[in-house]
């Protein structure tokens, strides 16, 4: 907290249509005054010895601030980053192109351990399903993200997931921690156990162990697929629960629950570590529609609200979210992908509106 | 072919509900004079130097008539089979107890190199959605099941996802090929190349060549992330293309779309080899109902149906298809789980009748 009585967040606004999402959320927050000053950074890119890097004076204002604000960063393309395996190459070299993901490189300069990802139907806004009501918390630091991968011998390659049980421990417990704090009565640990026994069977085992330590929380264990074949049938169940599952299993899950609600458009998350913590939009950056004032920021704005709350500024996260929520559901005054036909500056004006009437 | 005019088939009826619907499955057989005649074979495990194991007559007859239909086994137990690693046990046994699922089992034996899944909204049974109509095609033979694993340290375990150029190149041209018979004009490779660089990217290598072959079949690339994203927000632009994927991914995105259209009793599967296939319901044994005469057969009766196009008795598949297609749509004689009231016998015997019609 500054002088002025303000908390300086890192703003990250990201490419394509980040910088008009980020000014949506910024006018927003001057409206409602929440006490924040914004530390604007970019995360251009600049490679250093033949690597994508993350440039120094971004690193260091996260650091600084402990907490980040993101838009979307592009990968430098959709996944030119394949690297050709001796197989595929006549002169052996198997290293490629590898360009890592900016969002990926955050999330591990921060050791940012646990991702959270609530996904909530949105009054008003109209799927097949109006009851999802779930939040998933993927462990964010290992798994099948560990980038291990070697080619074995020609034509046969390997790549390691990686569970540790430190790693396993630590997100467990801050899937019951989130539990606790926000009144959800039961984790569920979703896995794939009954085929990688060890490594899975590792993370269900931390797990278990955490769980003993809540005694007023319900813990059980689901496959996977079988989470994925009855959240698609009847969402009903998964509600007023945090589901907790190692890495690719919560980047999988977590756009098929999207998906329920209506797109990655109107999911928050956060990234969450000891040193640092940093909100992010997990839609693309859109290159299509950027620059055009068409852009929804709701999944941006949803983030800040986990963000306000992270920094227990929990009365104008309420706040906010009372006027986004009432404008969508109203529909009137609602961006292209949402089924309305405003421009990002009605729809952000229309909340705004709404946060005087409050 | 006998010297009867018929096709032997081995019939594995499986666990729980397994026999119960497998006679339905026989019934309707009779009904419609389909040329085949059943070898019926248990495959209650064995134990084998401690290690559950098939019988070998089952494994000697499937080897023979090289096709079957099988129920669902029950496994052991729900996932029993988590191998406690050191850190987690005191003498240092990493072996745990390890009961590995008859299912992968069989799969494993006879090399069923494709698991192919179609999944196609049935007119008349409500669901969010209707008009799902895709069909899956998963590696089956290694990926994230190969079974390799181990803990490095303490507390430490490595999976190894293994991905061979081989398996790669066989599934993909398998998914072409069946693209191309089944007038399906696009394959799409699912994957997470942009994580597993080298192993993914081995995968899609694969697709690529393949996809050479086959100039009148267009092909393209998805992430399994935004694949389960759009295709529970919009099924549509996903109808009318097979997509080929390694085996987690079509483990996962399988019983996803089974949830879009209504669950596992209305899905089929085949699993497809080189020397062998095996059509199978992947559902479970269901042990909560069996033996009460309630279970729903449609599943194993689609699967049979692949296997009858497999060996090109398509007459006899669309036949019954349509009677059984039919007394869906119509709703008045179907079992508890399709939402009506009527027993595996009443829902058997409608469809005979809408055979006697047809
Ligand atoms: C951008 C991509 C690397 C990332 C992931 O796979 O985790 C994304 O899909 C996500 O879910 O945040
Ligand atoms: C029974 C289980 C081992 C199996 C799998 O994971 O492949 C099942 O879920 C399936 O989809 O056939």
């Amino acid at each position: 907290k500054g002088s002025d009585g303000k908390y300086t967040v890192t703003l990250i606004p990201g490419d394509g249509i980040g910088p008009e999402i980020s000014e949506s959320v910024k006018a927003i927050y001057s409206a409602a005054n929440v006490p924040i000053s914004w530390e604007e950074v970019s995360v251009t890119p600049i490679l250093k010895g033949g690597k994508t890097v993350i440039p120094d004076v971004a690193i260091q204002s996260v650091r600084k601030n402990t907490v980040a604000l993101k838009g979307p960063l592009a990968t430098p393309s959709q996944y030119p980053d394949i690297r050709l395996t001796r197989a595929q190459t006549d002169n052996g070299d198997a290293v490629g192109k590898g360009h890592i993901s900016l969002n990926l490189t955050l999330r591990r300069t921060f050791n940012l351990f646990a991702n959270v990802r609530p996904c909530a139907s949105i009054k008003g806004f109209k799927t097949p399903y109006d009851d999802v009501n779930t939040v998933l918390i993927r462990e964010n630091t290992e798994g099948e993200y560990s980038g291990i991968e070697h080619e074995v011998v020609d034509g046969v390659v390997q790549s390691i997931k990686l569970i540790t049980w430190e790693a396993s421990e630590r997100v467990a417990r801050y899937a019951f921690h989130h539990a606790q704090a926000s009144g959800r009565k039961r984790v569920t640990a979703v896995h794939k156990a009954n085929i990688m026994k060890m490594s899975d069977g590792m993370f269900l085992s931390a797990c278990r162990q955490v769980a003993k330590d809540f005694p007023g929380i319900t813990y059980d264990e689901d496959l996977l697929d079988r989470v994925c074949l009855q959240i698609t049938q009847n969402p009903l169940p998964y509600a007023d629960r945090v589901m907790v599952m190692p890495n690719l299993y919560g980047d999988i899950l977590s756009d098929m629950c999207a998906g329920l609600i209506g797109g990655l458009g109107l999911t928050p998350s956060g990234n969450i570590g000891r040193d640092a913590s940093i909100f992010e939009a997990v839609h693309g950056s859109a290159p299509d529609i950027a620059g055009k004032g068409l852009a929804n920021p709701t999944a941006l704005l949803l983030s800040s609200l986990m963000m306000l709350r992270h920094m227990n500024l929990n009365d104008y996260a309420s706040k906010i979210e009372k006027a986004a929520l009432t404008t969508i559901a109203e529909g009137k005054t609602i961006t292209g992908d949402l089924g309305g036909k405003s421009s990002t500056k009605e729809y952000t004006a229309a909340i705004i509106e709404k946060l005087g009437k409050a």
